[in-house]
């Protein structure tokens, strides 16, 4: 394979660590169709006899539905899926084989495998995204009335609606469509035709084989096409944000499904049992979408760590660029699939969830502000004579508004009756209607918009 | 400032590792900002008489002219840069001072002053990468035609020009410019208005706020608005990617600064000597940014892992998302500066680059391709034929053209001697001219292309 | 100071980045004690005249004294804490300051400060640790009968002590304690005399150094004496897992402190209010204990990158080292400082433990047990009865013990009356009596055990 | 598995995202032992009977055949090698089968497994260590005398041996191996007896079976012993700094095998060509073993971050553990033997190295130290001194000890004829005898004592 000047094979060790093959098999897909490409873009410039290219064009569907059939074999000899697929194809139609690598490299032509895969990849992410933004707008819709306690620190703070909780979640996983969107623009030119790093003296057409591929057009520096992978950056990056995002409802669904909280019922399909504890219903499900996040995030520092210091043009380092992508890619995959079902199919207990709203006096803002609004008020005055109330209410063991006007008036004399309007958790609700707040008319607003913004 | 239901004050620890003030007194200008248009919307909109947001506002003015004469004090007792600037402004304008905070909470308050620093760093970012971009131009216009040698695993490959080679760092640098500027748009929305986390029932004017502070709008839902952090995590990214992209360049630059390369002498200005060995001439500004990418990565790694698992909406975890950011945001600046500086004074030193150009058996492809392209031989087989040119040269100790053509025919009786046009550097180097490839006429057109572009 | 072979200054960019002062000045203390040995040694060894020796010794104790007084000015042309002490030793002293650096470079120098510097930051941390492993203890044994729901996956499993659980988290810090013994006895050698990094020709007493700085003998290679930074990423990765220890216990707090668990009541001292919502008391310190762990694992990672793929010996990138160490140390000592004060002061609201703990089915396993241990059933069958039990409890709305014993056997007719005292949470907890259980008498045992170990 | 009561099973992607089997099978043989060694116990003990412990343990092991044999299968609805095993077992020995699994958990058992497994990989990297160590003595002993230059930032700085630059790479493994040793030694603990969470009411003999698995004796806690990883965390933590040292020298061999360095030459076993270049030999193992370290530390990373914050005791995030750790071995066992590889058959080309350090002012500090020693001249008036004699060496473009001593004179008188007695690269290395110095007899005495260290 490297010319004959070598005395002496590489050793067992050797073999092991250089080959790529067991996991850049993975992209044979990829690897035909760059190759076609490249073979078509060949014959109608010349530079490959047009009868010679249909024969490797033939002979690259053949070796491709062995793959198909077979599976592709691992052949650490081979070192990797490009020299495999060459070997096949000159098995199948002889020495017309080593034409196809005119006018091209091993380097351009990973390149561009992994960016169609990469592609490929973000595509797929993009369809299950939409597919969760569809699970959350359904639930939201259910529940754009269901109060339950807005938390911070974990704390009960105000209510909130349920609705307006899950609409959270659209808004990041709204974000991440952006940034994988953005990313898919970015990363899609095509490296083929850079070669080993120089770019080549045959005539080639790259916008040609750029288009057959549905790229936007040819890199336009061949030292950096071959040497660059931010575009696999782009993708751990996004993936990585999105993986965090689940991480925190993978959280909360963790936190509500414990018997304290009991804010949601795991479905069967989406629940565990215990080997030793009959009576157990964990959610693994979320618990392993939380955990996937820190591997999201270890193969995103992998590869941030080999690209570091590597000089122009191709290192082998690089060959490290895949295993991070393919395992974040099937981590990722996995964990908004996991999500979208546990969103779907989740009972959620809006009975203990208003309960809880009403139990920890999530009004007391709504107090403070009437006092504002009403009394004329400075809010940090209210804000003091709000804390007097609340620990009235703490001390006599009742709800904020179910302590008598007189237990007000004694607090702060400017307090009438027309502050039992604001105290329950539905008027509190009802009345957050600044936009992007949590009154429940603005949250069908905000579903209606992403419906609309859907095409739905 | 809790309202007087604590019995105890704070412990000392836990006054130190809960304050803020030491690090967010950054953010001040932010702070001022955001209040002044949340004062003013108020006033507009008759939450807070016309008078009193009149007074709010002298009164910020005020304060702000004190923080830029003396400085911002840290009182640890205030806790963070909102108290203290709430504090100040009552000791100036008495309880009125008060009424800023209505209809607003530290929560969306920090978001949207943190908002306005990462887009003001974002904007910096950009305006710094357009020098650097700056810098690589101008020195590759005037290399487009000085002969290197091209190295994959940092062996000489193929040769190009150091003007293609600075090419491949613009492209990069473009592609980070893209980055920040997604990121911007993306970031760029308004959380005021969004409150503790529900939203509030004042009768707001969000889109006043945000095109005040000139935001493209206010956020979509008040959870999130609170408790999203990505547009942190966004620029963490971005200054990532552009961090090793600029350590990349760093390395070449120690390398080549090194005696058996000596392809560059840094200028006095961007080197060091040494206490104890007096000959030195250190790249030590290069050395610097290769190691600042590892802590700014580091300061990305830092702030995911905080953000994971975080239910909604505000945790106090939340609080560790500025001391990352800024330090990724000052070393990269530095490296960002100090790489346009070295890129801008560095010599060149073209006959050495040449010289070893000539030396490796740089052209050894340009001898394959011609098999192909004139002998019309099969690339693997014309590889083959090569490679015993070559162990023919380098048994010989001579350059591929310094071989007898007798010698050359002797291999394969398929060349003759028009094969020495292809075999010198500069034929190598002008011969490829596939788009994107480093021949000087492709160099120049895309040193052309960029500057159109760029508006020059 | 390089010999005044540079025709030029630094640019004002290349000061900034390459000036470690406004950090290392930190280790003041540790280069001052480096110097003062060094100079007896060379004193000593007849390298320096004695009063030359004695002047500088004396001098270097005026510096320090300044130091102490005044703090340490950064001054950015000086560069760094060495230089610095060096200048101002010769503004006092005269000429003969310049025999202090004489067998010594900046590279030992350097090497030799930090080391002290990190073995001064592990005796804080361990020093730490044993507070909190004795705040572990005392609540422990304070806690030994109170029992309350083990968890897996958040789910109530099976009855166990609050003793017992904190006594899981002082054996993690045991392990941490193991951890940073462990590295400083690794890293307790003295690079002094190594030199620039090849050693030197002058007579040195090595040991005699090392000793003076209570190092537990010289470095073996100077090479590698001068590029090494294990020491560094030792406690970097001790710390890191300490951090995340103290996550876990962190995210107990926060959880156990929301309105539906209600397991814990953290002090005045240990909580914060809200501005807006004065009901709140938030467990702000366990969130940024919580929160911490994320920074420290970034300085853990930002280090790691820095040394990937230095070549020997020293290179600038390892002035990056101290960052990351110093915010590190500060993060992690106020992390345990806060949770010492936390698991002090906490109540512990165990009506509420023992409540859950009787609620959920915990004693299901027991059950089985008893079924495997009385009725000679294999395992996995006494688990399907037991399911069949705990089914039968849910749907009749009671705890295990409150089924009937009709309703027992009807499920297995094997099942009798004796079985109701192992359906107890007190008698499930009594019963786990395996070394390392949580029965009440193991856990004082262990406690006791702990004791004994201290010396207590 | 779950007791029936469930009534839907798991969804398909659900059961994907849940099972552990395809990479957990990796520990069957930790598994089989642990297993064995649990039953034994059981029987003696009477908490089985002898003839069923007796069966299960026979069965135990046709079963580990079986495996031996064919594989370990993929059965997704066994979810993990621990149910896998059971019903194997119980396919082979009917319902006594559910008898093993008394008074164990699969939290226990999986943690023991886990153990054992890190604990063999431990013991296998040590063994690989040592192996790498003889490389390095065996081939520094033979060029304790070959003279190089000592680099600090890349530059040439003061001449060293190639032996005393291996032997630098000696300490760093031999730091490594401590490492290794002392986790090896805190993580050896048995958890099983833990059950659950919370202990066991059968009469366990846990000292018996941590005894047979031949641990150090059981863990103390049993919510720690199922909730800890801090021994995976800590084999990753020394993988990682392992592979950081190897990164070193790996960049230092590609720099190395440079053309303008050309200090080492790889043998064909450890260096690979190119397809489009032939005269190429690309030290890809040094590049893979340098791109390893990112992933590495990407292993490390993600296993922090998995851990941060969970709860006790077991949560299903903790199944992430083993892919990174499974991982991480897989690629710091081929790093080390690559690297051992390397070192043995590099060929090292003294004479570059030679070259290289005499031409570079490499004994200007031995210039410097003998006007300190021979002039009584202060450190830094020395310094100053040389500095002016290097200029004029450069700019008379000849080495140190060519200048004439008249040159020398004229820069300061006090220098004389003795002083060309430093001035040559032997004479500068043979100089540094300080412990740990360059000179060959420090460099031997090394040798020697790390030999009889290891019994050699």
């Amino acid at each position: 394979m490297w010319g004959g000047r070598f005395a002496e094979g590489p050793s067992s060790v050797m073999r092991e660590i250089n080959a790529s093959i067991p996991f850049d098999k993975r992209m044979w897909r990829q690897d035909i169709a760059g190759s076609k490409a490249h073979v078509a873009m060949l014959g109608k410039q010349g530079i490959v006899a047009a009868d010679d290219a249909a024969t490797i064009a033939a002979g690259l569907d053949a070796v491709a539905a062995d793959y198909e059939r077979d599976g592709v074999p691992e052949d650490l000899a081979l070192e990797d899926i490009h020299m495999l697929t060459e070997a096949r194809l000159a098995e199948r139609i002889g020495p017309v084989a080593g034409r196809l690598h005119t006018a091209r490299s091993r380097n351009d032509q990973v390149a561009t495998d992994f960016r169609l895969w990469v592609r490929d990849a973000t595509d797929q992410v993009l369809a299950a995204l939409d597919m969760l933004q569809g699970a959350l707008l359904a639930r939201a819709e259910e529940h754009a009335d269901s109060v339950m306690p807005g938390f911070t620190h974990l704390q009960s703070a105000q209510p909130v609606t349920l609705g307006h909780h899950l609409m959270a979640y659209f808004e990041m996983i709204a974000r991440d469509v952006s940034r994988f969107s953005d990313n898919r623009a970015r990363g899609n030119r095509c490296p083929l035709g850079s070669a080993a790093l120089a770019g080549t003296g045959f005539d080639l057409d790259r916008e040609a084989t750029a288009r057959a591929l549905e790229f936007d057009g040819p890199t336009r520096n061949s030292l950096d096409a071959v040497s660059d992978r931010d575009f696999a950056l782009d993708y751990l990056m996004a993936a990585a944000q999105c993986s965090l995002h689940l991480s925190r409802l993978a959280e909360e669904f963790v936190i509500w499904a414990s018997q304290p909280f009991g804010f949601v019922k795991l479905s069967d399909q989406w629940s565990t049992g215990s080997s030793i504890m009959p009576q157990k219903r964990n959610p693994d499900a979320a618990e392993l979408v939380r955990g996937h996040s820190g591997r999201i995030v270890g193969c995103l520092t992998a590869l941030m760590i080999t690209m570091k210091g590597l000089p122009l043009a191709y290192s082998k380092d690089m060959q490290d660029d895949k295993p991070p992508v393919f395992e974040c890619h099937d981590l990722l995959a996995l964990s908004i699939a996991a999500m979208t079902g546990m969103v779907e199919s989740a009972s959620f207990r809006t009975d203990r969830m208003r309960g809880l709203a009403e139990s920890g006096f999530a009004t007391a803002t709504d107090l403070a502000d009437w006092l504002v609004r009403e009394g004329g008020i400075p809010f940090r005055e209210a804000h003091h004579i709000t804390g007097r109330a609340v620990a009235a209410a703490e001390s006599k063991g009742v709800r904020l508004d179910q302590l008598e006007l007189a237990e007000l008036t004694a607090i702060d004399p400017r307090i009438d009756e027309r502050v039992f309007g604001v105290l329950s958790v539905d008027a509190s609700v009802n009345s957050r209607t600044s936009f992007g707040g949590t009154s429940p008319v603005r949250v069908r607003e905000a579903i209606a918009a992403a419906r609309a913004a859907r095409g739905e």
